[in-house]
């Protein structure tokens, strides 16, 4: 049974998250609807990197499924971005090793996180960015950000109803990227927890507009109540995924 | 009668472009019914740094207009933002000398072309930039664009019923950025003929993959013909205007 990998980009406001879910329109059952339909065979399941929150983004997502026949990639790559026209695409597939597996095989992950620091309400970033009208300390915020470089208990940062095995995880890096308006979280990590990237973010903002001050303390608390409020899914977007 | 001058943003998916005209939903039409509203004054005209095609968006349009009396520009800004809320906002808004003429005290601006060089369809800038399957070539694009900046005779990328008093103008400077998928055309010029930087960018992109060669001769022969396609409306964006 041939083994094809997936990398899919999509806009996470036409979905409610990655997901399966009886009687809501999500990443995953729509893949496996229309993959089923394009290959004219019942797919059973689709695997990717990680589940993304309702809301989020995605530029690079990494999925696999197994299917009975080799297809024709190109076909399959040009009718599934044709079928969910502008919702998402299928930049490249590819067939892999039996092993191969989206979720455990997975080594590092990239989150961007958007931020437009300015008092209107967004247009050309609608959906896509979290639009915050406090002015922000970016020195602190990078600071903070920094802190949060390398191996640690991101219990302060997990949300409700994690399932994550361990609250420890790697983080390779952690910065703050500046193009006023455009304030960009950028962080590389072997894994993430339940909405850990949100907390950290709102976190951050909480940081920068003087709420909160002390982000290793937040850290070595491990407790949910010290860190700052989640920000919302529609600024952030799931990068890359390395293998 | 005070002279109120407003920077605006605009999604341009939403808008028959910016002139008004009778049954269609344009920029210049929709801010004049919702200004009048919002001041409860009936608004005669909204001046424009200058018109938009439909499809094309404004991070930085200028407007102008006058009133009878001095509004609250604050409660202004933020009605006609929610009014229009993920369509148009107010940036900015300013009373100005009584002089100041959104069209005619421009003295530069700046668009901004939005491609991506990638077989997949867009899905996270859909209807923000131009999809382009084919390999381009960057350096002959390069090249190309820099041989616009000076005083010329733009009639070779005039859209046909340009109502432009003359077709000389002057271009400060014209550039491709490059950050691969994305390819930026920026282009700072006095004034721009109708459909300019669109017939600019669709004639670089058949010179960047070789169905066009020569761009002095192109702008030398004065003569629409010889330039290229007209690149998609939904990719130019009006990025600022200089006073």
């Amino acid at each position: 049974m041939p083994n094809i990998k997936l990398l899919v980009e999509y806009d996470g406001s036409f979905f409610h998250g990655w997901q399966e879910q009886p009687g809501l329109r999500t990443v995953q059952g729509e893949l496996r609807r229309v993959l089923s339909l394009v290959l004219r065979e019942e797919i059973a399941y689709v695997l990717a990197s990680g589940r993304t929150d309702c809301g989020v983004h995605a530029r690079g997502q990494v999925v696999n499924f197994h299917l009975a026949e080799l297809p024709d990639l190109m076909r399959l790559k040009h009718s599934v971005s044709n079928i969910l026209k502008g919702q998402l695409a299928v930049l490249d597939a590819t067939v892999v090793s039996d092993d191969f597996h989206a979720t455990r095989s997975a080594k590092q992950k990239q989150y961007g996180y958007t931020i437009i620091n300015r008092a209107a309400p967004l247009v050309l970033d609608y959906g896509k960015a979290w639009q915050v009208a406090y002015p922000l300390n970016l020195e602190l915020m990078r600071e903070a950000a920094a802190c949060l470089v390398g191996q640690h208990d991101f219990s302060s940062f997990r949300g409700s109803g994690c399932n994550s095995s361990t609250p420890i995880k790697q983080i390779y890096s952690s910065n703050i990227l500046v193009s006023d308006p455009v304030i960009t979280y950028q962080v590389v990590g072997s894994g993430f927890l339940k909405q850990m990237v949100r907390i950290i973010v709102g976190t951050l903002v909480d940081i920068g507009r003087g709420r909160l001050v002390d982000m290793p303390n937040i850290l070595a608390s491990k407790n949910r109540q010290n860190a700052g409020i989640t920000a919302p899914a529609q600024g952030l977007f799931l990068d890359w995924v390395q293998y």
